[in-house]
Protein backbone atom coordinates (compact mmCIF):
# COMPACT_ATOMS: atom_id res chain seq x y z
CA UNK A 1 0.00 0.00 0.00
CA UNK A 2 1.40 3.57 -0.66
CA UNK A 3 1.89 5.93 1.65
CA UNK A 4 0.02 8.89 1.44
CA UNK A 5 1.49 12.22 0.53
CA UNK A 6 1.20 14.27 3.54
CA UNK A 7 -0.14 17.87 1.92
CA UNK A 8 1.70 19.96 4.47
CA UNK A 9 4.39 19.21 2.55
CA UNK A 10 3.45 21.50 0.10
CA UNK A 11 4.35 25.42 0.49
CA UNK A 12 1.85 28.09 0.13
CA UNK A 13 3.24 29.41 -3.61
CA UNK A 14 1.90 33.60 -2.40
CA UNK A 15 2.86 34.79 0.26
CA UNK A 16 0.37 37.42 1.41
CA UNK A 17 2.09 40.50 2.95
CA UNK A 18 0.13 42.90 5.45
CA UNK A 19 -1.76 45.01 3.03
CA UNK A 20 -2.32 42.22 0.64
CA UNK A 21 -6.18 41.35 1.08
CA UNK A 22 -7.62 38.62 -1.76
CA UNK A 23 -10.89 39.20 -3.12
CA UNK A 24 -13.28 36.06 -3.22
CA UNK A 25 -15.19 36.10 -6.56
CA UNK A 26 -17.87 33.23 -4.92
CA UNK A 27 -19.88 30.99 -7.43
CA UNK A 28 -21.97 27.88 -6.27
CA UNK A 29 -20.78 25.05 -4.84
CA UNK A 30 -18.12 24.35 -1.93
CA UNK A 31 -14.75 25.93 -3.27
CA UNK A 32 -15.27 29.65 -2.50
CA UNK A 33 -16.54 28.30 1.44
CA UNK A 34 -13.07 26.28 1.17
CA UNK A 35 -11.42 28.86 0.13
CA UNK A 36 -12.95 31.44 2.55
CA UNK A 37 -12.35 28.77 6.13
CA UNK A 38 -8.75 28.31 5.04
CA UNK A 39 -7.98 31.90 4.64
CA UNK A 40 -9.90 32.78 7.89
CA UNK A 41 -7.73 30.28 9.56
CA UNK A 42 -4.55 31.02 8.61
CA UNK A 43 -5.56 34.32 10.47
CA UNK A 44 -6.28 36.11 7.10
CA UNK A 45 -9.50 38.51 6.47
CA UNK A 46 -10.90 37.74 2.95
CA UNK A 47 -13.54 40.18 1.17
CA UNK A 48 -16.00 38.09 -0.19
CA UNK A 49 -17.93 39.25 -3.84
CA UNK A 50 -21.61 36.73 -3.61
CA UNK A 51 -22.83 36.06 -7.09
CA UNK A 52 -26.53 36.37 -6.96
CA UNK A 53 -28.62 33.40 -7.02
CA UNK A 54 -25.24 31.33 -6.84
CA UNK A 55 -22.97 31.88 -3.80
CA UNK A 56 -24.29 30.15 -0.84
CA UNK A 57 -25.29 32.49 1.88
CA UNK A 58 -25.92 30.51 4.73
CA UNK A 59 -22.41 29.99 4.61
CA UNK A 60 -19.06 31.49 6.33
CA UNK A 61 -19.13 33.56 3.17
CA UNK A 62 -21.41 36.48 4.71
CA UNK A 63 -19.78 36.12 7.83
CA UNK A 64 -16.81 37.88 6.10
CA UNK A 65 -16.84 41.69 4.55
CA UNK A 66 -19.34 41.13 1.69
CA UNK A 67 -21.49 42.02 -1.39
CA UNK A 68 -23.78 40.23 -3.51
CA UNK A 69 -23.14 41.25 -6.98
CA UNK A 70 -25.78 40.58 -9.93
CA UNK A 71 -24.38 38.57 -12.92
CA UNK A 72 -25.58 41.90 -14.65
CA UNK A 73 -23.54 44.20 -12.51
CA UNK A 74 -20.34 42.00 -12.72
CA UNK A 75 -18.54 45.16 -14.17
CA UNK A 76 -19.58 47.24 -10.93
CA UNK A 77 -16.70 43.93 -9.41
CA UNK A 78 -13.78 46.53 -10.14
CA UNK A 79 -14.78 49.55 -8.06
CA UNK A 80 -16.29 46.87 -5.95
CA UNK A 81 -12.56 45.55 -5.06
CA UNK A 82 -10.61 48.53 -5.32
CA UNK A 83 -13.05 49.93 -2.58
CA UNK A 84 -12.34 47.22 -0.41
CA UNK A 85 -8.86 47.00 -0.73
CA UNK A 86 -8.40 43.79 -2.48
CA UNK A 87 -5.24 43.18 -4.23
CA UNK A 88 -5.81 39.70 -4.96
CA UNK A 89 -8.64 38.24 -6.56
CA UNK A 90 -9.62 34.63 -6.72
CA UNK A 91 -12.58 33.28 -8.87
CA UNK A 92 -14.01 30.40 -7.20
CA UNK A 93 -17.28 28.23 -7.89
CA UNK A 94 -19.66 27.55 -10.28
CA UNK A 95 -21.50 30.19 -12.51
CA UNK A 96 -24.79 27.98 -14.01
CA UNK A 97 -27.15 31.19 -15.13
CA UNK A 98 -26.05 33.13 -17.74
CA UNK A 99 -26.56 36.89 -17.55
CA UNK A 100 -30.19 38.20 -18.51
CA UNK A 101 -28.69 41.07 -21.81
CA UNK A 102 -31.00 42.93 -21.34
CA UNK A 103 -30.93 43.96 -17.71
CA UNK A 104 -26.88 44.69 -17.96
CA UNK A 105 -26.59 48.17 -17.44
CA UNK A 106 -23.47 49.82 -19.51
CA UNK A 107 -20.35 50.75 -18.41
CA UNK A 108 -16.97 51.75 -19.58
CA UNK A 109 -15.66 48.74 -17.24
CA UNK A 110 -18.40 46.72 -19.71
CA UNK A 111 -18.03 48.04 -22.52
CA UNK A 112 -14.01 47.46 -22.39
CA UNK A 113 -14.08 43.73 -21.21
CA UNK A 114 -17.34 43.40 -23.60
CA UNK A 115 -15.88 42.74 -26.97
CA UNK A 116 -12.53 40.41 -26.01
CA UNK A 117 -15.40 38.62 -24.00
CA UNK A 118 -17.82 38.02 -26.84
CA UNK A 119 -15.51 36.32 -29.22
CA UNK A 120 -14.17 34.34 -26.19
CA UNK A 121 -17.40 33.16 -25.90
CA UNK A 122 -17.64 31.96 -29.24
CA UNK A 123 -14.21 29.72 -28.88
CA UNK A 124 -15.45 27.93 -25.23
CA UNK A 125 -15.24 28.24 -21.71
CA UNK A 126 -11.60 28.39 -21.18
CA UNK A 127 -11.35 31.12 -23.43
CA UNK A 128 -13.45 33.04 -21.36
CA UNK A 129 -12.13 32.56 -18.50
CA UNK A 130 -9.15 33.62 -19.35
CA UNK A 131 -10.47 36.84 -21.11
CA UNK A 132 -11.60 37.59 -17.79
CA UNK A 133 -8.95 36.86 -15.74
CA UNK A 134 -6.58 39.45 -18.05
CA UNK A 135 -9.07 42.12 -17.91
CA UNK A 136 -9.20 41.79 -14.25
CA UNK A 137 -5.37 42.01 -14.44
CA UNK A 138 -5.57 45.53 -16.74
CA UNK A 139 -7.30 47.00 -13.57
CA UNK A 140 -4.35 46.25 -11.37
CA UNK A 141 -5.34 43.18 -9.67
CA UNK A 142 -3.51 40.08 -9.36
CA UNK A 143 -5.74 36.81 -10.41
CA UNK A 144 -4.73 34.12 -8.35
CA UNK A 145 -6.12 30.40 -8.45
CA UNK A 146 -7.54 29.25 -5.45
CA UNK A 147 -4.63 26.46 -4.54
CA UNK A 148 -2.45 29.32 -5.04
CA UNK A 149 -3.56 30.84 -1.96
CA UNK A 150 -4.74 27.58 -0.15
CA UNK A 151 -2.64 25.30 -1.49
CA UNK A 152 -3.68 22.57 1.05
CA UNK A 153 -6.64 22.36 -1.78
CA UNK A 154 -4.72 20.51 -4.33
CA UNK A 155 -5.18 16.63 -4.65
CA UNK A 156 -1.51 15.10 -3.48
CA UNK A 157 -0.21 12.22 -5.30
CA UNK A 158 -1.16 8.78 -3.96
CA UNK A 159 -3.77 7.15 -2.33
CA UNK A 160 -5.51 9.31 0.33
CA UNK A 161 -8.08 6.53 1.71
CA UNK A 162 -7.39 3.72 3.66
CA UNK A 163 -9.19 1.69 0.92
CA UNK A 164 -7.04 0.90 -1.95
CA UNK A 165 -7.45 -0.10 -5.42
CA UNK A 166 -6.93 -3.65 -6.55
CA UNK A 167 -4.43 -4.76 -9.27
CA UNK A 168 -7.68 -4.90 -11.35
CA UNK A 169 -8.43 -1.62 -10.92
CA UNK A 170 -5.06 -0.50 -12.82
CA UNK A 171 -6.74 -1.12 -15.98
CA UNK A 172 -9.78 0.90 -15.38
CA UNK A 173 -7.57 3.83 -13.92
CA UNK A 174 -5.13 3.77 -17.21
CA UNK A 175 -8.25 3.81 -19.86
CA UNK A 176 -10.32 6.16 -18.06
CA UNK A 177 -7.11 8.21 -17.92
CA UNK A 178 -6.32 8.14 -21.13
CA UNK A 179 -9.84 8.66 -22.54
CA UNK A 180 -9.98 11.97 -19.98
CA UNK A 181 -6.77 13.49 -21.57
CA UNK A 182 -8.15 12.76 -24.90
CA UNK A 183 -11.24 14.77 -24.53
CA UNK A 184 -9.32 16.95 -22.09
CA UNK A 185 -7.61 18.01 -25.37
CA UNK A 186 -10.29 18.78 -27.38
CA UNK A 187 -11.25 21.04 -24.44
CA UNK A 188 -14.72 18.82 -24.20
CA UNK A 189 -14.48 17.55 -20.47
CA UNK A 190 -12.64 16.44 -17.66
CA UNK A 191 -13.89 13.08 -17.22
CA UNK A 192 -14.21 9.45 -17.86
CA UNK A 193 -15.78 6.68 -16.21
CA UNK A 194 -14.11 2.97 -17.13
CA UNK A 195 -15.74 -0.26 -16.07
CA UNK A 196 -14.26 -3.66 -16.83
CA UNK A 197 -10.90 -2.43 -18.62
CA UNK A 198 -13.11 0.01 -21.38
CA UNK A 199 -14.38 3.06 -21.46
CA UNK A 200 -17.89 3.39 -20.91
CA UNK A 201 -18.68 6.92 -20.45
CA UNK A 202 -17.33 10.31 -21.15
CA UNK A 203 -18.19 14.03 -19.39
CA UNK A 204 -19.00 16.93 -22.01
CA UNK A 205 -20.74 20.15 -20.09
CA UNK A 206 -22.94 17.85 -17.88
CA UNK A 207 -20.65 17.46 -15.13
CA UNK A 208 -19.31 14.83 -12.96
CA UNK A 209 -22.48 14.58 -11.50
CA UNK A 210 -24.66 13.58 -14.03
CA UNK A 211 -21.73 11.28 -15.57
CA UNK A 212 -22.08 9.75 -12.67
CA UNK A 213 -25.70 9.67 -11.91
CA UNK A 214 -25.74 7.91 -15.94
CA UNK A 215 -23.52 5.17 -15.23
CA UNK A 216 -25.61 4.35 -12.05
CA UNK A 217 -28.27 4.30 -14.66
CA UNK A 218 -26.52 2.41 -17.02
CA UNK A 219 -25.40 -0.53 -14.62
CA UNK A 220 -28.02 -3.11 -16.43
CA UNK A 221 -27.07 -2.02 -19.25
CA UNK A 222 -25.98 -5.48 -21.25
CA UNK A 223 -22.21 -4.66 -21.86
CA UNK A 224 -21.98 -4.26 -18.02
CA UNK A 225 -23.93 -6.69 -17.43
CA UNK A 226 -22.12 -9.10 -14.56
CA UNK A 227 -19.36 -6.04 -14.29
CA UNK A 228 -18.23 -4.79 -10.78
CA UNK A 229 -16.46 -2.16 -9.79
CA UNK A 230 -15.00 0.64 -12.22
CA UNK A 231 -13.50 4.26 -11.74
CA UNK A 232 -14.12 8.07 -12.76
CA UNK A 233 -11.11 9.39 -13.68
CA UNK A 234 -10.95 13.66 -13.70
CA UNK A 235 -8.12 15.66 -14.83
CA UNK A 236 -7.16 18.51 -16.14
CA UNK A 237 -7.33 20.10 -19.46
CA UNK A 238 -3.79 20.45 -21.41
CA UNK A 239 -3.13 24.20 -20.96
CA UNK A 240 -6.26 24.91 -18.95
CA UNK A 241 -6.19 28.20 -17.27
CA UNK A 242 -5.58 26.81 -13.73
CA UNK A 243 -6.81 29.79 -11.97
CA UNK A 244 -10.29 28.50 -12.62
CA UNK A 245 -11.86 25.63 -13.27
CA UNK A 246 -9.61 23.09 -12.36
CA UNK A 247 -11.05 19.70 -12.10
CA UNK A 248 -12.92 18.83 -8.35
CA UNK A 249 -13.80 16.03 -6.46
CA UNK A 250 -15.73 16.49 -3.09
CA UNK A 251 -18.14 13.99 -1.10
CA UNK A 252 -21.00 14.66 -3.49
CA UNK A 253 -18.10 12.80 -6.08
CA UNK A 254 -17.84 9.81 -3.62
CA UNK A 255 -21.53 9.63 -3.01
CA UNK A 256 -21.77 9.78 -6.79
CA UNK A 257 -19.13 7.29 -7.19
CA UNK A 258 -21.22 4.74 -4.76
CA UNK A 259 -24.24 5.34 -6.11
CA UNK A 260 -22.67 4.11 -9.60
CA UNK A 261 -21.32 1.03 -8.19
CA UNK A 262 -17.79 2.37 -8.59
CA UNK A 263 -14.58 1.18 -6.95
CA UNK A 264 -12.67 4.42 -6.95
CA UNK A 265 -11.77 7.30 -7.61
CA UNK A 266 -8.78 8.84 -9.73
CA UNK A 267 -7.66 12.42 -9.89
CA UNK A 268 -4.17 14.47 -11.27
CA UNK A 269 -2.42 15.49 -8.27
CA UNK A 270 -1.42 19.03 -7.94
CA UNK A 271 -3.97 20.39 -10.48
CA UNK A 272 -7.08 18.91 -9.15
CA UNK A 273 -8.87 20.22 -6.11
CA UNK A 274 -10.38 18.66 -3.10
CA UNK A 275 -13.15 19.94 -1.26
CA UNK A 276 -13.83 19.04 2.63
CA UNK A 277 -10.66 16.77 2.59
CA UNK A 278 -11.36 15.58 5.85
CA UNK A 279 -14.98 14.72 5.73
CA UNK A 280 -14.55 13.18 1.90
CA UNK A 281 -11.93 10.75 2.86
CA UNK A 282 -14.42 9.68 5.55
CA UNK A 283 -16.90 9.22 3.45
CA UNK A 284 -14.84 7.54 1.02
CA UNK A 285 -13.83 5.15 3.90
CA UNK A 286 -17.05 4.66 5.30
CA UNK A 287 -18.22 3.55 1.62
CA UNK A 288 -15.05 1.63 0.75
CA UNK A 289 -14.75 4.27 -2.08
CA UNK A 290 -10.54 4.69 -2.79
CA UNK A 291 -9.39 7.85 -3.79
CA UNK A 292 -6.15 7.77 -5.72
CA UNK A 293 -4.19 11.32 -6.80
CA UNK A 294 -2.44 10.06 -9.83
CA UNK A 295 1.06 11.45 -11.04
CA UNK A 296 0.66 14.85 -12.76
CA UNK A 297 1.68 16.37 -15.87
CA UNK A 298 0.90 13.38 -18.00
CA UNK A 299 -0.04 15.20 -20.78
CA UNK A 300 2.54 18.16 -20.52
CA UNK B 1 -26.37 23.23 -52.62
CA UNK B 2 -24.93 20.14 -53.06
CA UNK B 3 -26.46 17.53 -54.94
CA UNK B 4 -27.06 14.45 -53.52
CA UNK B 5 -25.08 11.53 -54.44
CA UNK B 6 -27.56 8.71 -56.02
CA UNK B 7 -27.15 5.62 -54.24
CA UNK B 8 -27.56 3.51 -57.49
CA UNK B 9 -24.44 4.54 -58.51
CA UNK B 10 -22.61 2.17 -56.06
CA UNK B 11 -22.28 -1.23 -57.16
CA UNK B 12 -22.73 -4.68 -55.15
CA UNK B 13 -19.59 -5.38 -54.09
CA UNK B 14 -21.02 -9.34 -53.72
CA UNK B 15 -22.53 -11.09 -56.94
CA UNK B 16 -24.66 -13.91 -55.16
CA UNK B 17 -24.63 -16.58 -57.72
CA UNK B 18 -27.14 -19.73 -58.02
CA UNK B 19 -26.54 -21.67 -55.00
CA UNK B 20 -25.46 -18.90 -52.85
CA UNK B 21 -27.42 -18.70 -49.83
CA UNK B 22 -27.52 -15.54 -47.46
CA UNK B 23 -28.19 -16.46 -43.61
CA UNK B 24 -28.85 -13.24 -41.29
CA UNK B 25 -28.23 -13.58 -37.80
CA UNK B 26 -31.28 -11.04 -36.69
CA UNK B 27 -30.48 -9.26 -33.63
CA UNK B 28 -32.53 -6.39 -32.81
CA UNK B 29 -34.11 -3.35 -34.52
CA UNK B 30 -34.48 -3.00 -38.18
CA UNK B 31 -31.33 -3.67 -39.83
CA UNK B 32 -31.84 -7.09 -39.95
CA UNK B 33 -35.21 -6.21 -40.83
CA UNK B 34 -33.75 -3.83 -43.93
CA UNK B 35 -31.64 -6.43 -44.95
CA UNK B 36 -34.07 -9.29 -45.54
CA UNK B 37 -36.69 -6.80 -47.28
CA UNK B 38 -33.44 -5.81 -49.80
CA UNK B 39 -32.52 -9.23 -50.36
CA UNK B 40 -36.11 -9.99 -50.84
CA UNK B 41 -36.85 -7.17 -53.45
CA UNK B 42 -33.52 -9.22 -55.17
CA UNK B 43 -35.08 -12.26 -55.49
CA UNK B 44 -32.67 -13.69 -52.79
CA UNK B 45 -34.60 -16.23 -50.53
CA UNK B 46 -32.71 -15.55 -47.30
CA UNK B 47 -32.68 -17.62 -44.22
CA UNK B 48 -33.02 -16.05 -40.94
CA UNK B 49 -32.07 -17.16 -37.55
CA UNK B 50 -33.55 -14.84 -35.05
CA UNK B 51 -32.21 -14.20 -32.09
CA UNK B 52 -34.68 -15.04 -29.22
CA UNK B 53 -35.68 -11.79 -27.08
CA UNK B 54 -33.81 -9.71 -29.32
CA UNK B 55 -35.18 -10.17 -33.20
CA UNK B 56 -38.60 -8.57 -33.94
CA UNK B 57 -41.01 -11.68 -34.86
CA UNK B 58 -43.68 -9.29 -36.18
CA UNK B 59 -41.78 -8.52 -39.48
CA UNK B 60 -40.99 -9.69 -42.88
CA UNK B 61 -37.70 -11.75 -40.87
CA UNK B 62 -40.80 -14.71 -40.12
CA UNK B 63 -41.43 -14.88 -43.51
CA UNK B 64 -38.44 -15.97 -44.45
CA UNK B 65 -37.22 -19.41 -43.81
CA UNK B 66 -36.34 -19.00 -40.29
CA UNK B 67 -35.34 -20.51 -36.90
CA UNK B 68 -34.99 -19.04 -33.63
CA UNK B 69 -32.01 -19.43 -31.64
CA UNK B 70 -31.83 -18.72 -27.65
CA UNK B 71 -28.62 -16.78 -27.18
CA UNK B 72 -27.48 -19.56 -24.90
CA UNK B 73 -27.78 -21.65 -27.73
CA UNK B 74 -25.61 -19.75 -29.74
CA UNK B 75 -23.10 -22.53 -30.97
CA UNK B 76 -26.23 -24.52 -32.68
CA UNK B 77 -25.81 -21.56 -35.32
CA UNK B 78 -23.51 -23.39 -37.23
CA UNK B 79 -25.21 -26.83 -37.75
CA UNK B 80 -28.36 -24.84 -38.55
CA UNK B 81 -26.95 -22.63 -41.01
CA UNK B 82 -25.25 -25.38 -42.54
CA UNK B 83 -28.70 -27.37 -42.86
CA UNK B 84 -30.14 -24.57 -44.11
CA UNK B 85 -27.06 -24.31 -47.08
CA UNK B 86 -26.23 -20.99 -45.85
CA UNK B 87 -23.06 -19.81 -47.80
CA UNK B 88 -22.83 -16.01 -46.57
CA UNK B 89 -23.46 -14.62 -43.07
CA UNK B 90 -24.58 -11.15 -42.23
CA UNK B 91 -24.58 -10.34 -38.32
CA UNK B 92 -27.46 -7.45 -37.88
CA UNK B 93 -28.84 -5.89 -35.49
CA UNK B 94 -28.55 -5.37 -31.72
CA UNK B 95 -27.92 -7.76 -28.68
CA UNK B 96 -28.55 -6.34 -25.63
CA UNK B 97 -29.03 -9.46 -23.14
CA UNK B 98 -25.82 -11.40 -22.27
CA UNK B 99 -26.23 -14.91 -21.70
CA UNK B 100 -26.96 -17.05 -18.97
CA UNK B 101 -23.59 -18.88 -18.37
CA UNK B 102 -25.73 -21.59 -16.49
CA UNK B 103 -28.02 -21.94 -19.28
CA UNK B 104 -25.67 -22.82 -21.95
CA UNK B 105 -25.20 -26.32 -23.41
CA UNK B 106 -21.60 -27.13 -23.83
CA UNK B 107 -21.28 -28.18 -27.31
CA UNK B 108 -17.37 -29.10 -29.38
CA UNK B 109 -18.13 -25.84 -31.46
CA UNK B 110 -18.68 -23.85 -28.33
CA UNK B 111 -15.51 -25.21 -26.61
CA UNK B 112 -13.80 -24.44 -29.40
CA UNK B 113 -14.85 -20.89 -29.86
CA UNK B 114 -14.73 -19.84 -25.94
CA UNK B 115 -11.55 -19.28 -25.45
CA UNK B 116 -11.05 -16.73 -27.83
CA UNK B 117 -13.82 -15.30 -26.74
CA UNK B 118 -13.43 -14.88 -23.50
CA UNK B 119 -9.91 -13.29 -23.83
CA UNK B 120 -11.72 -11.19 -26.77
CA UNK B 121 -14.48 -10.21 -24.34
CA UNK B 122 -11.65 -8.58 -21.80
CA UNK B 123 -10.94 -6.52 -24.79
CA UNK B 124 -13.98 -4.81 -25.69
CA UNK B 125 -16.80 -4.86 -28.31
CA UNK B 126 -14.69 -4.69 -31.48
CA UNK B 127 -12.48 -7.42 -30.41
CA UNK B 128 -15.44 -9.87 -29.98
CA UNK B 129 -17.28 -9.25 -32.70
CA UNK B 130 -13.61 -9.75 -34.50
CA UNK B 131 -13.55 -13.42 -33.03
CA UNK B 132 -17.02 -14.25 -33.88
CA UNK B 133 -16.37 -13.97 -37.39
CA UNK B 134 -13.07 -15.56 -37.24
CA UNK B 135 -14.75 -18.31 -35.37
CA UNK B 136 -17.53 -18.71 -38.38
CA UNK B 137 -15.17 -18.36 -41.25
CA UNK B 138 -13.69 -21.55 -39.71
CA UNK B 139 -16.21 -23.23 -40.02
CA UNK B 140 -15.88 -22.43 -44.18
CA UNK B 141 -18.81 -19.39 -43.86
CA UNK B 142 -18.37 -16.31 -45.68
CA UNK B 143 -19.43 -13.32 -43.03
CA UNK B 144 -20.03 -10.22 -45.22
CA UNK B 145 -21.12 -7.05 -43.96
CA UNK B 146 -24.95 -6.11 -44.29
CA UNK B 147 -23.49 -3.25 -46.58
CA UNK B 148 -21.95 -5.82 -48.76
CA UNK B 149 -24.98 -7.87 -50.02
CA UNK B 150 -27.21 -4.86 -49.89
CA UNK B 151 -25.00 -1.70 -50.56
CA UNK B 152 -27.63 1.03 -51.22
CA UNK B 153 -28.22 0.69 -47.23
CA UNK B 154 -24.83 2.58 -46.95
CA UNK B 155 -24.83 6.53 -46.52
CA UNK B 156 -24.38 8.61 -49.87
CA UNK B 157 -21.73 11.52 -49.93
CA UNK B 158 -23.69 15.14 -49.43
CA UNK B 159 -26.75 16.49 -48.66
CA UNK B 160 -29.99 13.89 -48.07
CA UNK B 161 -32.37 16.02 -47.41
CA UNK B 162 -33.97 18.88 -49.04
CA UNK B 163 -32.98 20.81 -45.89
CA UNK B 164 -29.46 22.14 -45.81
CA UNK B 165 -27.01 23.13 -43.44
CA UNK B 166 -26.23 26.55 -42.72
CA UNK B 167 -22.88 28.13 -42.85
CA UNK B 168 -22.73 27.97 -39.11
CA UNK B 169 -23.02 24.96 -39.13
CA UNK B 170 -20.01 23.60 -40.74
CA UNK B 171 -18.59 24.39 -37.75
CA UNK B 172 -21.00 22.04 -35.51
CA UNK B 173 -20.09 19.58 -37.87
CA UNK B 174 -15.99 20.17 -37.83
CA UNK B 175 -15.95 20.23 -34.05
CA UNK B 176 -18.50 17.22 -33.55
CA UNK B 177 -16.35 14.90 -36.32
CA UNK B 178 -13.18 15.77 -34.75
CA UNK B 179 -14.68 14.78 -31.40
CA UNK B 180 -16.55 11.14 -32.70
CA UNK B 181 -12.91 10.51 -34.33
CA UNK B 182 -10.85 10.97 -31.10
CA UNK B 183 -13.33 8.84 -29.03
CA UNK B 184 -13.67 6.47 -32.03
CA UNK B 185 -9.54 6.01 -32.00
CA UNK B 186 -10.10 5.21 -28.07
CA UNK B 187 -12.41 2.22 -28.99
CA UNK B 188 -15.10 4.31 -26.73
CA UNK B 189 -17.72 5.25 -28.84
CA UNK B 190 -19.32 6.50 -32.68
CA UNK B 191 -20.96 9.83 -31.87
CA UNK B 192 -20.65 13.65 -30.42
CA UNK B 193 -22.97 16.31 -30.52
CA UNK B 194 -21.41 20.03 -31.03
CA UNK B 195 -23.84 23.10 -30.46
CA UNK B 196 -22.53 26.61 -31.17
CA UNK B 197 -19.36 25.54 -32.42
CA UNK B 198 -18.40 23.48 -29.26
CA UNK B 199 -18.86 19.26 -28.50
CA UNK B 200 -21.20 19.43 -25.68
CA UNK B 201 -22.20 15.54 -25.28
CA UNK B 202 -20.05 12.23 -26.34
CA UNK B 203 -21.74 9.07 -27.04
CA UNK B 204 -20.23 6.03 -24.82
CA UNK B 205 -22.11 2.49 -24.18
CA UNK B 206 -25.28 4.53 -23.47
CA UNK B 207 -26.28 5.17 -27.64
CA UNK B 208 -27.43 7.16 -29.58
CA UNK B 209 -30.80 7.12 -28.83
CA UNK B 210 -29.50 8.03 -25.12
CA UNK B 211 -27.22 10.77 -26.22
CA UNK B 212 -29.84 12.90 -27.77
CA UNK B 213 -32.40 12.39 -25.08
CA UNK B 214 -29.31 13.40 -22.42
CA UNK B 215 -28.65 16.56 -24.99
CA UNK B 216 -32.45 17.11 -24.75
CA UNK B 217 -32.39 17.45 -21.06
CA UNK B 218 -29.50 19.72 -20.97
CA UNK B 219 -30.43 22.54 -23.42
CA UNK B 220 -31.79 24.43 -20.45
CA UNK B 221 -28.13 24.36 -19.41
CA UNK B 222 -26.30 27.33 -18.43
CA UNK B 223 -23.64 26.89 -21.16
CA UNK B 224 -26.20 26.40 -23.83
CA UNK B 225 -28.23 29.28 -23.04
CA UNK B 226 -29.59 31.28 -25.78
CA UNK B 227 -27.79 28.31 -28.08
CA UNK B 228 -29.45 27.13 -30.91
CA UNK B 229 -29.20 24.39 -33.65
CA UNK B 230 -26.19 22.14 -33.10
CA UNK B 231 -25.59 18.58 -35.13
CA UNK B 232 -24.90 14.74 -34.51
CA UNK B 233 -22.28 13.25 -35.76
CA UNK B 234 -21.56 9.72 -36.07
CA UNK B 235 -18.30 7.97 -37.92
CA UNK B 236 -16.99 4.53 -37.93
CA UNK B 237 -14.39 3.82 -35.39
CA UNK B 238 -10.91 3.59 -37.42
CA UNK B 239 -9.93 -0.10 -38.03
CA UNK B 240 -13.42 -0.97 -36.83
CA UNK B 241 -14.32 -4.38 -38.05
CA UNK B 242 -17.12 -3.45 -40.75
CA UNK B 243 -19.13 -6.46 -40.86
CA UNK B 244 -20.47 -5.68 -37.59
CA UNK B 245 -21.82 -2.41 -35.31
CA UNK B 246 -21.40 0.24 -38.41
CA UNK B 247 -22.36 3.39 -37.33
CA UNK B 248 -26.10 3.65 -38.00
CA UNK B 249 -29.18 6.32 -38.39
CA UNK B 250 -32.82 6.25 -39.09
CA UNK B 251 -35.98 7.71 -38.59
CA UNK B 252 -35.80 7.27 -34.86
CA UNK B 253 -32.20 9.39 -34.88
CA UNK B 254 -34.21 11.84 -36.51
CA UNK B 255 -37.19 12.18 -34.14
CA UNK B 256 -34.25 12.52 -31.79
CA UNK B 257 -32.50 14.95 -33.07
CA UNK B 258 -35.63 16.63 -33.48
CA UNK B 259 -36.41 16.34 -29.51
CA UNK B 260 -32.78 17.57 -29.23
CA UNK B 261 -33.36 20.83 -31.03
CA UNK B 262 -30.32 20.22 -33.24
CA UNK B 263 -30.31 21.37 -36.81
CA UNK B 264 -29.15 18.04 -38.58
CA UNK B 265 -26.93 15.10 -38.19
CA UNK B 266 -23.54 13.99 -40.10
CA UNK B 267 -22.76 10.79 -40.88
CA UNK B 268 -19.32 9.53 -42.31
CA UNK B 269 -20.34 8.36 -45.84
CA UNK B 270 -19.80 5.02 -47.18
CA UNK B 271 -19.27 3.24 -44.11
CA UNK B 272 -22.40 4.83 -42.22
CA UNK B 273 -25.46 2.31 -42.89
CA UNK B 274 -28.63 4.38 -43.17
CA UNK B 275 -32.07 2.27 -41.87
CA UNK B 276 -35.38 2.86 -44.01
CA UNK B 277 -33.82 5.13 -46.07
CA UNK B 278 -37.21 6.88 -47.86
CA UNK B 279 -39.49 7.14 -44.49
CA UNK B 280 -36.40 9.07 -43.17
CA UNK B 281 -35.11 11.55 -45.20
CA UNK B 282 -39.23 11.86 -45.44
CA UNK B 283 -39.52 12.53 -41.79
CA UNK B 284 -35.90 14.60 -41.93
CA UNK B 285 -37.62 17.27 -44.25
CA UNK B 286 -40.63 17.50 -41.97
CA UNK B 287 -38.94 18.64 -39.10
CA UNK B 288 -36.66 20.34 -41.18
CA UNK B 289 -33.18 18.24 -39.77
CA UNK B 290 -30.40 18.15 -43.08
CA UNK B 291 -28.80 15.01 -43.20
CA UNK B 292 -25.27 14.86 -44.68
CA UNK B 293 -22.73 12.14 -45.82
CA UNK B 294 -19.40 13.57 -44.51
CA UNK B 295 -16.56 12.24 -47.08
CA UNK B 296 -14.79 8.89 -45.72
CA UNK B 297 -11.64 7.86 -44.97
CA UNK B 298 -10.84 11.30 -43.45
CA UNK B 299 -9.18 9.48 -40.53
CA UNK B 300 -7.37 6.27 -42.11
Amino acid sequence: MTTPTTRADQKLPIQLTPGDRVGIVAGSGKLPINVAERLLAAGHTPFVALIEDEADRDSVLTSCEHEVLALENFADLVPVMRRHKVTHIVLAGGVDRRPNWRAIRPSFTLLRILPKAISALARGDDGLLRVLVRGLEDYGFRVVGAHEVVPDILAPEGLMTRTAPLKSDRRDLDAALEAALAIGRLDIGQGAVSIGGRVIALEGIEGTDCLLARVADMRDHGRLAGKRRGVLVKCSKPGQEKRTDLPTIGPKTIDGAYAAGLAGIGVEAGSSLVLDFGPMIERADELGIFVIGLPAGTHE
